[in-house]
């Protein structure tokens, strides 16, 4: 390596190009445990840590109780990896926190280390992921390897969660349904707030309330007022300046008030409407119409600080109807308590009958959105009611992935210098596989993705056309060949490091929310369903089975019973 | 107010201190909901922005099935009220974020917008606080404080959650025992991990491996090696460099690796051990001897990468003798698998075995750590099977508060140009209690505190040994009178604004911590239970009651039956 490649290298980049830092400026090499410095002093002192290791990112089982996750956080990853260096205040805090005994060479070892001799293979961001298969293969010396593994586990961990529950809320609400991303505000620590919005826009949401998170990745944000803003008005004689210009200028109301009341009263006589509601609150009215003169191309109203049926959609109605009367179209209510299900209903109802009693072409289809702590329960639940809602606000259970909390991604050592490591358990599913694996996807002749496989780092890959026996990598007895029609490999180079593999591009969000729906639709439905989903099928190869088995034995001690 | 004082404020201050910025940089006034921006257009167009609201932020249950929460967050609010400025890039954010429509002068008045008319008034931070009783109070111009809801609300809902979480597996462990916050890979997210590792200390743990909290908090760091660390090794060979010096410096040994294998079967046959084990894993001896030699003084090891008592006791056993022979005292083990109780049982009696056989004082009571997936029913399970556990290191469980992973802070408007205001609903638990209100805590003869109570913002406050009436709020039958012995303000200044009010100091998070644990101590026994707690009363004054039910029989529609 020349002089100027290591240049470049120490630049954040890698193949000649940068990449910025991690969005979240606390994301340093010192995020991480203690013991990952205690363990990269003691390799340094047995002048172990160049040591070539390398170590698998998986999880072990799917969350939500569902059959599948999406994977997500690698972009987080790589901008750590390729800006990964210590400051002189970072050392100086390590020497502070380490035993005094250390010696000062390990602190010259820490000032120059960077991840240019680390390489990283990685399924892409966004695609679905299933336990036991690496997301990640980390190779490099193993100190600074070891360094990696907090940080790249915490930066995988929640992405992914939260990720895969955004995904599965799409699937409940349906395609055609709009789903905004409310969370910030219960959300585990501020970045807990903007990571959520980043996953869920990523896993299939469209939108987010989140303004720092809007800024920082380019996700459409929504929002409109609160049950606040609707109490904070006494009175429609609070507001001054009523008039409002006609959405063409061609002409201007003096007092938008007064036609909102007259509306009001017109739906109170009105014959069909008659008897459903009296006097609506007046102080919801002085919000809402307060509202539209600030917003009259885009007047959305949450209708239920006092009474949905008998204030709140009334009142929508009658400035709505004052705002068509000046050329706007109303966008709709917001709907945050009671029964969704009948509330919508009725609303939907309502405006229909506003649409045929006062010819509003249209009005009908006003759009209806729901909150108010939904859930993939609660969602269902609305679904089997019948329900008339069009867009959904959702936050605590999303965005804390209430229904379980953390998905269990570890990162384990499966060889060092070219000498394959297994961790062993009393637990079967925490047993390690070993090597550095290979591993692919393998299609069916209908499309869906069968199975998954992993092999050996030498072993051929499978082929189209060609019988392969597939392997539970724990099970004897679970086995099946499969004749893939397409075969996919999994693991590409997103850091090749001091190497000359070629380098896979960081997409932009948006490509990697495409990739996510893309992947989520040509999955077979039964690992999908919510309800008893058929698992997906992980495998190993015959001579990985082999080789798996042969390690076990050889670490394993024989036990004796007394 | 001059123009210097008005300088003074400009730069994070208020009562000429300074107040540094958020832990987190993320922390910025964009870090809240769109609709707060909304809002604050719709207020600033209707000339309303500077209307003077009371905002109470408060939470409606206590978490984990428990009747007790504890109030963190507050200092990491008062840092962001203190900076709360925008920078032109973030003016022209939210521009392009609001309709085209939206009048010049709306960001003119953001421009110069801070929390100069903002006053805080807060619980202590580390306090033992109850539903529906305000841990903050907002004062300020409407658009202003609306801005702040999401940003307050998202700094004080995890902090206080898993501030809680730490105090209840602090109450499960017993004092005795040494509690270590390992969540940081499983956090939902950087710094949910950075904020657990705050809180979990805040909430009586005593150490975290958090490098980067310890170095921004001072919080203790503890940390040793993984399994990784021990499958890294495959033979003691592999070990160089053997030699070490005595603890007093006087000698050295050539060769600690030869050392410790002749302790291994000077074990290996004593009278007492003799049968226990067979052959030890030697790669996982070369780890410990290895670890032994990097940190002589510090020497703790994890012991069950291949098999507690057949491998992982022997062997850590024979390098702790081998550094005995040099004058250094090994620290003890840490299990992170099986069966905690007994494994922990049995390490005990092999240490003790080792103490007599070998006359080596107190090796018996070498420190033994537990962790894996433990929590509070795993805790409270240890102690009813009986264990030889002293410190425990818990991760996910605490840090994603796994078993309630959000609390339901809200921020409600409670008055507005000096008229109270109130929030209905369906639910009653969600009917917000209107009004600036004042609070006090009750103590009783025993020193228990009785009650919490809520008064208007004008009436004389409670007096020692005067009773007073304390009615549930929304429940007519539910009183109680009570004499108290003591009675505590809950509510002081924490940002005076442009008054000259005094200003409570931040005290440092070692004071909010102590604050913590003796307010935990300080509660009636039946309150902190696990199983069945006794609920804390929360109450208002007779007059705060009858106006409560004028003002919502005011505001709510009179339902008709059809």
């Amino acid at each position: 390596m020349t002089e100027m490649d290591q240049q470049v290298i120490a630049n954040g980049n890698c193949s000649g190009r940068v990449v910025e830092g991690p969005t979240n400026p606390m994301v340093t090499p010192l995020l991480t445990d203690l013991y990952q410095f205690t363990m990269a002093y003691a390799y340094w002192k047995a002048n172990k840590h160049q040591e070539r290791a390398v170590f698998d990112l998986y999880f072990r089982k799917n969350p939500f109780g569902g059959e599948y996750t999406v994977f997500a956080g690698l972009e987080e990853c790589i901008r750590l990896i390729a800006n990964f260096r210590f400051t002189e205040d970072e050392i100086s805090f390590i020497r502070e926190s380490l035993p005094g005994s250390c010696e000062d060479g390990f602190f010259d070892y820490l000032r120059g280390l960077d991840c240019s001799e680390v390489e990283v293979y990685s399924i892409a961001e966004g695609s679905v992921v299933f336990p036991k298969v690496p997301l990640l293969r980390i190779e490099g010396p193993i100190a600074v390897a070891q360094l990696l593994e907090t940080p790249l586990v915490n930066l995988v961990n929640y992405a992914s969660l939260v990720t895969t529950n955004a995904a599965r809320h799409r699937f409940v609400a349906g395609k055609s349904k709009m789903l905004l991303e409310f969370g910030l505000r219960r959300a585990q620590g501020p970045d807990g707030g903007i990571s959520a919005s980043k996953y869920c826009y990523l896993g299939g949401f469209d939108a987010t309330s989140n303004v720092a998170a809007g800024r920082l990745f380019g996700i459409p944000l929504r929002g409109t007022h609160s049950h606040a803003f609707v109490s904070s008005y006494m009175s429609p004689d609070e507001i001054i300046d009523k008039s409002l210009r006609s959405a063409d200028g061609s002409s201007s109301c003096e007092d938008l008030v007064s036609l909102a009341q007259t509306w009001l009263s017109k739906i109170q006589w009105s014959s069909s409407l008659r008897g459903i509601f009296g006097e609506t609150n007046q102080s919801e009215l002085a919000a809402f119409t307060s509202y539209a003169l600030a917003f009259p191309i885009s007047f959305l109203a949450l209708v239920d600080t006092y009474d949905v049926m008998r204030s709140g959609i009334p009142n929508f109605c009658a400035v709505a109807l004052a705002l068509n009367d000046l050329g706007y179209k109303a966008v709709g209510i917001r709907l945050d308590s009671g029964d969704l299900a009948y509330l919508s209903c009725e609303a939907r109802k309502f405006f229909r009958a506003i649409e045929k009693e006062f010819g509003v072409p249209g009005f009908g289809k006003m759009s209806i959105t729901a909150s108010n702590d939904l859930n993939e329960e609660t969602l269902d639940a609305l679904n089997k009611q019948g329900h008339e809602v069009d867009a959904y606000g959702i936050g605590t259970y999303l965005v804390t992935c209430y229904a379980q909390a953390a998905l269990g991604c570890v990162f384990k050592l499966v060889e060092i210098n070219n000498q394959p490591r297994i961790k062993l358990s009393e637990d079967v599913s925490k047993v390690s596989i070993p090597c550095k694996k290979r591993s692919y996807r393998l299609y069916g002749r209908e499309g869906y993705p069968l199975v998954d496989i992993m092999t050996g780092g030498n072993e051929p890959s499978p082929k189209v056309g060609e019988r392969i026996l597939c392997r539970h990598p724990f099970n004897e007895s679970k086995r099946a060949y499969v004749v893939p029609q397409q075969v996919e490999e999994l693991l590409k180079c997103y850091w090749p490091g001091s190497s000359d593999k070629p380098r896979e591009d960081l997409p932009p969000l948006k490509d990697i929310r495409d990739r996510c729906i893309k992947q989520l639709e040509r999955m077979r439905p039964d690992h999908m369903r919510r309800l008893n989903p058929t698992p997906y099928k992980v495998s190993v190869s015959a001579k990985l089975y082999d080789f798996i088995h042969f390690l076990w034995l050889n670490e394993a001690p024989v036990g004796e019973l007394q």
